[in-house]
């Protein structure tokens, strides 16, 4: 570790510690610098365990309590968008990860730092690159070389959820629907066949999808399946043979990853699919002891996180995974992002009340 | 005129003549060295007057006849795809510019050297830059400075009709139809509104416009609307707030420019239209005395030309035009491109039939 790491005082507000965790850039791929920093800082407390895979940084507590909580946060960003340094306006902090995650990473290192005595074993991993594709997430990396560290009774992730627990995930599909034609010259068009009328049907079958709405554990799971792109067509003059529609389905958490593919292929039944991603989402598991006790020391209704998330990494392992940070989801990855300083207070007392 | 300028053998062969000027390449807006070398030729001549425009060429007789018949041919190409020089299999002549149409610019610069007592006075036109847009056409150039040349009773152009006469054409449109919507996360898609879902609409009523076929002077036109294009999509989890559609609408003579747009405005009312060309279509203007004696000549029964071509100008200067030259019109504008040596020869005969 070189002299130039940025020293994080984790005791500070965790507000403050948001804006010194901003304005070191962690882009996906580029976050050695602040996993240094973190590293550094957790080393300093003397009382935990602390591994470094890569650029994640994994701490634990073996105190013998009856429980362990698996607490995570990734430390990379979205590509900056003229937005780093930070810049505090009144009680808002702007700026790239402030929403997603760094007030979240800043909960959980104030945390470390100030929970004296907790009624429940820590887990705690900051990791990298989970912006990116699944394959380099370091979360993907640690299931395979460090999977006994990520034994836990609950996970929490400090994803944005605005003060709410937002409990499992909705499931995520990408595909590619193909419709054939045949060239002609546009000026003899009935010696082909127009691949983009053809499309209508597709675009007809995805409008008209039956949308579950599915309650479990009293959150509310929306379906949603659409037309997120289409391209075809060859020059002004001539009838397209192909249209390609992009489609993306999010599925509620009863559906498995391969369920939601047969649904995806019987709606467009006839036409070429191909599945170019899924992702299961993740039941809310809320009927677990540790889960319910969170719950109730959170306060308020839990509902459903819409967008995929890594609990559903927790979720297939079989640990009951909530998503709880600071920062309104929506703002994530929008050259907008920004969050309320008096949020992340809150938060981070809120989740002392259920670890102290 | 410098010495470089390749000497053109108008008394030969007119398929020897069409191999000559094909391995002259003259892609459009390179055409000055043809250019010249027909300017030369024809000047050589000694019997007509011959006016240089830019890189198009000029040729008329006046010999006092009751009729005179407007040939016109244009000297460009479009981008030779590796099939320049030409290379002669047989009977067939392979090149860019055989069919399209240096065939046809053969068969007139034969006839000019070979006509020895016309029945009927000639004007003759080789054009520049027909392959691109309208303003930079050679005939647009010529229209505007030298009127007086276009007079006549007949047009005859030499676009490829395979042995045939095809007599007017359709005229074109070309639009674009945009469908809005409203961007949202597509985990949370009932937020947004699906523009590409939305474009279901627009294809549809495309499909099932009644295209009619249009019996003119004996020619059947038959009318297409079509997407030839549609873009759509911001990001795979993003639901699209717009969607494009790029229409042509090939249509029968017998409508206006206007009612053309008439038509696509009110097939797609309630979707925001843009009108980015429209060219008029060409009566085939069979009834007229000289076109009569033409079709009679030629034999067989003349048909609608399907594609647009520079007929529909003579046609609005209210002069009878006519498409009749070698090659398969389906052949033009592709690496393939190819002639029969035999069909050039016997086209000539032919036009020499009715001149003579």
């Amino acid at each position: 570790m070189s002299a130039a790491v940025p020293r994080l005082d984790l005791h500070a507000d965790p507000a403050d510690l948001t804006r010194t965790l901003v304005d070191i850039p962690s882009v996906s791929g580029d976050e050695q610098l602040l996993a240094d920093a973190v590293e550094q800082a957790v080393r300093g407390l003397g009382r935990y365990e602390v591994l470094r895979s890569g650029n994640a940084v994994l701490v634990r507590s073996d105190l013998g309590r009856p429980t362990r909580v698996l607490l995570a946060g990734h430390l990379d960003t979205v590509p900056i968008a003229g937005n780093v340094p930070s810049r505090t306006e009144g009680d808002v902090l702007h700026g790239c990860g402030t929403t997603d995650m760094k007030s979240g990473d800043a909960m959980l290192l104030h945390l470390l730092a100030t929970l004296e005595n907790p009624s429940r074993d820590l887990t705690v991993v900051f990791y990298d690159c989970e912006e990116i594709e699944h394959e380099r997430n370091g979360l993907t990396r640690i299931e395979r070389e460090h999977r006994d560290w990520l034994a836990a009774d609950l996970a929490i992730l400090g994803e944005p959820t605005d003060g709410k627990v937002e409990a499992g995930c909705q499931g995520t599909l990408a595909a590619w629907a193909t419709v054939r034609g045949h060239r002609a010259h546009s000026a003899r068009s009935w010696m082909g066949v127009n691949a983009i009328h053809g499309a209508a049907d597709v675009l007809q079958r995805l409008a008209s999808f039956p949308a579950r709405e599915v309650d479990i554990d009293g959150c509310v799971y929306r379906e949603g399946m659409n037309a997120v792109g289409i391209t075809g067509g060859v020059a002004g003059n001539v009838i397209p043979d192909e249209c390609r529609v992009r489609i993306n389905f999010r599925f509620a958490p009863d559906r498995s990853a391969e369920q939601a593919v047969a649904v995806v292929r019987e709606l467009l039944d006839g036409y070429e699919v191909e599945v170019v991603d899924v992702a299961a989402g993740a039941l809310p598991g809320l009927s677990a002891p540790a889960a319910a006790e969170f719950v109730a020391a959170a306060g308020g209704t839990p509902s459903a996180k819409y967008g995929w998330t890594d609990v559903a990494r927790f979720a297939a392992l079989g640990i009951p995974a909530v998503n709880y940070g600071p920062g309104n989801p929506s703002l994530a990855h929008t050259r907008e992002e920004h969050v309320s300083l008096t949020q992340i207070r809150e938060m981070t007392e809120t989740l002392r009340s259920f670890l102290a």
